[in-house]
């Protein structure tokens, strides 16, 4: 799928694209850039069989993964770079192996000490997580 | 590492240990049984180079999954099945690969509909995350 | 201020009303009731010098307060009563006395067990905390 | 009931008594302080009728509060002071009119720019909330 740009500066969107693209953890979970926006990440991962807890459905731990990457990335778009402090979810559906999950990551307000985001975790069909998360500002991003 | 039963029945012990070992989530993420006791699970994992952010630092979300397993099988060690309904998770501490990280999950109260815990995620020096689970009781397991 | 009821059953607005006037909590608080829509509540308080702490800023405790009433009225809306089982706050600016706080609800999904909200708080000019709550189901408003 | 000092510097123990003594918000929920301790703090409120909902039943909102009480007062025994930049309760069980309440906050872990905390809020039989809340770090107490 190719990526979107949605009005973040080139040279900002190329960082992030390519620091998404060899990040080990993501790549251990296939977890891949969808769209960029000032404020806005959307990241997304087809789940497998890999992904299962015994009842077959998706463990909890993709999901907090996707959307912690959701709103750290979301962050970046705003040239700083933040580690989150706080990450509360709500587990809202069960999700199963191949539906496509995307999380979609929101700055709510980006202070020069703590940052605020929320994400949502949705399927084709429903929301999946609700997720809040609280990062701390460790400055500029330089490219 | 051998794992440890401080009291739970063997059956038991034996069906969450199993469970446990054949979970594809876990052994994607490397995740192991160390101790189970009642109302009690403890999980480790040795974080690698497939854990890490760009940092090279361990990335949340192995830490959020490890705690929500240590959690999930400290309900499962009372004889109920759980599905997680919230979690809430502050980090403390960045992880660092080669550095083994173990999960201690408690059950504070387990009721018919909702089932409260808490974990703490140590390495050996220090508090790397704290923990707040919330699941929902979904009937006793059939042995 | 007159209450907006935007969509929502006479009979069950009428009983939300009356409900939020009589309680104990909300009088000793001073919150009110702003509007109801269906799955959605508004309230509101004047805060003043009752609700600071020693620096002169309004209490943490009064906006968690008016988010959970939020929240719970939203439900409220739906036909149906929750009890709060988790409830996740991230405060994002100070309040100051006499500046109107509002706390708007909102059920993101309710289920015959679980059901899902979140609220902002907000004053006139800026979001005071953004908020999170999971309340079960206990069943429908006899009216 | 008078309150214990157990091991914090008699300047401080008499500051944050005094100030305990002095908040508005405190004064208007009644809590008052019982026990400081490094790193800890207790306090307590006798719930009445006006912190009730229509149920009869002791308000979240009231709990919350007590509960940030405890958690920024225990902060307070390190010689810092802090603001709640997040808070998270999980409700175990409702709290009754006439049956003291009371909230024991510790630090898990206080950092030149976060703070860590838990509490939780019990009265004389039973676990009424869990809670976990994280503070910036607003700097020293100067006596």
């Amino acid at each position: 799928m190719p990526t979107e740009n949605a009005g973040v500066n080139e040279r900002l969107f190329k960082y992030i694209s390519d620091t998404i693209a060899i990040t080990p953890f993501y790549q251990l979970l296939t977890i891949h850039l969808q769209k960029l926006a000032p404020g806005y990440a959307e990241v997304w991962v087809t789940p497998v069989r890999e992904h299962t807890n015994p009842l077959g459905l998706i463990h909890g731990g993709l999901i907090m993964a996707l959307a912690d990457a959701a709103m750290g990335n979301a962050i970046r778009t705003l040239g700083i770079n933040g580690v989150t402090v706080d990450c509360s979810t709500s587990f809202l559906s069960a999700a199963s192996p191949g539906r496509a999950l995307t999380a979609q990551g929101s700055v709510i307000k980006a202070g020069n000490k703590m940052i605020f985001t929320r994400a949502q975790v949705v399927d084709q069909e429903k929301v999946i997580a609700e997720v809040k998360g609280t990062f701390f500002n460790t400055g500029i991003i330089e490219l």
